[in-house]
């Protein structure tokens, strides 16, 4: 994996990661393909609208089909067909929200699979091992990942322990005779900006080949997330690429950029399609509410997606509202395409060194 | 619409309708757009496999949104988008199927709305009315449909019922000062060959621009079915095109080709691949079974579908057991790839004059 800052307006950054898989113009933003697959739409639907990466999660794919299922299909690229780049999560924030299912020690941790019962045990080490199987482009450490309303003292057990485990994952892959893999590192350390200031720093000087903030939009005050991707971003090292893990809303993923944030994900646009909740130029729209019943306008007049080009409001509504479950599928493709034409667009402005009107401007038709 | 039947094989035919909306070769069969869309897959999906035709049904969309918004859109093919041939069906079916919900009378069909327990009144003009709104190229005629149990006395009653109620359709149609569209008859009689033949005969004296064979595949023995759609399909007028209704299995479609009928539609290819039942050049296959975990096969060495193209049981199995919704869609293309190709090559084995060997060949295959 290589990165490179081609420009920059402020603390915002226009770059380029390549991988073995392709270049990712960067500000990107990664739909989820939690188990496999971006949740309701086909690969090729996500290759017609351009998208470069996606993130699969490492603990999902190990509890179904189980990493030696995907090692023997030759990876999790020939496994789904999706030739393009992959990151893989740990499941490290899974634990998280899986409260009082796991038990975390110095070592790693514990748990029961939600699906059969069985037991499981991960440690650093054999998460890098679960992901040379599924074999991506970037992998995740192992981490701690502590809840928005953690003390103190929890913010720094988890954050001890994330930055413990980066040093022993990456020892790890350094070991392993396979192809390397590039593994970024995770910066914990809650809302409390001086941890968040140390993490970066330790963290840093391991040289890995990029870092990500964790632990924002975990129930903490959104102004205080804000405020800490304010602080942390710059902190990280200026050449690697910088990922701000599971965050999330369009004007969050336009705040992380502007503190110089370069690759997004979220489950956000997809589960919110699912919910009715559409994503257009002039804000956000709720299919549900009676008004679209007979109106033939397309979801968003300013969107080229599929959907737009083909579908009314009308048409929509009345399939969302029979539970049509191909719906799902055309709704998730248009918030995708928000998505992708938002962090593209933001790219542009960064290279016209134009990002924060732009920025100005789209919020001020967004809300 | 026109017909012409262009080659025969014994009382197999091989054909061309043709609508505003385009030319479907015969034997044809129909996906089943129930509620204005096929479930789970995408318009795109079915233009790419090439089906010309498809079935909607008229009771579902006064339900849901009503027929004044899908006339307001233009129509169903303007309101889906779907810019190929689509027949309606009334909904007679359905009432058979709703049991005890409705009440029949020599007037029409009152009934409650499952959604909000509204309630409703068909009559045999009406249903044109309501059809003339959704404006497809053919429409169904209101029908009463008996049980594959009923008594003699049912049967005639509903059969009688039938025959007068497609007379005040035809004549309801013809006074209206709308564009005409293609009104086929529909034959009732269960299992009773003298009462398919009567009713064939005195529907045929309507010279209407098609005939349906209605009331198989109800509940009766699928052996007695048979013998009825053999009995009854030749009995139809020649020159029309001859329509097998919510018939059904490959073997079916197959007897009912032999038979002499030209079209057919039925839930079940859709229907069953929601399930994870497969139809392959060598039988079903149910991806649920373990052994298509590790199997790095297309659902069909032999099918060019886009789902075969790519994707591999052992994936489609994952997807499937994780329980994400798109694979519906992809399992779906691909029963549908596998109906349209049995009509084709049909059609083709008809047009050669091969059409026993051809069936005893792909039946030997099958099963």
């Amino acid at each position: 994996m290589r990165f490179k800052v081609e420009h920059t307006d402020g603390d915002a950054r226009a770059g380029i990661i390549e991988t073995d898989h392709g270049r990712i113009p960067t500000p990107a933003f990664m739909p989820c393909a939690t188990m496999g697959a971006v949740r309701a739409i086909r690969w090729n639907e996500l290759e017609d609208l351009g998208y470069p990466m996606v993130l699969v999660n490492a603990l999902h794919l190990h509890l179904r089909p189980g990493e030696d299922i995907v090692r023997n299909f030759g990876g999790l690229h020939d496994f789904s067909s999706w030739k393009k780049s992959i990151l893989t999560d740990s499941g490290g924030y899974q634990f998280f929200s899986l409260k009082g299912l796991y038990d975390i020690d110095d070592d790693g941790v514990s748990f029961q699979s939600p699906y059969d019962g069985s037991r499981h045990r991960f440690t650093p080490e054999s998460v890098v091992e679960l992901q040379l199987s599924l074999a991506p482009d970037i992998m995740m450490p192992l981490d701690h990942c502590a809840p928005g309303d953690a003390s103190r003292e929890m913010i720094i057990e988890a954050g001890d322990r994330t930055l413990e485990w980066l040093k022993r994952a990456a020892k790890h892959l350094q070991k392993t005779g396979e192809k390397p893999r590039a593994l970024f590192g995770i910066i914990q350390g809650g809302v409390e900006a001086d941890l968040r200031r140390k993490y970066a720093e330790l963290s840093g000087e391991l040289d890995l080949p990029g870092y990500a903030i964790g632990g924002i939009s975990v129930g903490e005050e959104q102004e205080r997330g804000r405020e800490i991707v304010d602080l942390t971003a710059p902190l990280l090292p200026s050449e690697k690429p910088r990922y701000l893990m599971g965050v999330g809303l369009p004007e969050q993923i336009l705040d992380g950029i502007a503190a110089g944030v370069d690759l997004f994900d979220c489950v956000l646009p997809t589960r919110m399609a699912r919910n009715g909740t559409l994503f257009t130029s002039t804000g956000r729209l709720n299919l549900k509410n009676s008004q679209y019943r007979t109106d033939p306008a397309p979801l968003d007049e300013n969107c080229t997606c599929p959907t737009c080009r083909r579908y009314s409001r009308g048409y929509l509504a009345h399939l969302y509202k029979s539970g049509e479950p191909g719906v799902l599928g055309l709704l998730s493709v248009h918030n995708l395409a928000f998505y992708l034409r938002l962090v593209n667009e933001a790219r542009e402005a960064v290279m016209d060194r134009r990002f924060d009107s732009w920025r100005k401007s789209f919020m001020s038709g967004w809300k």
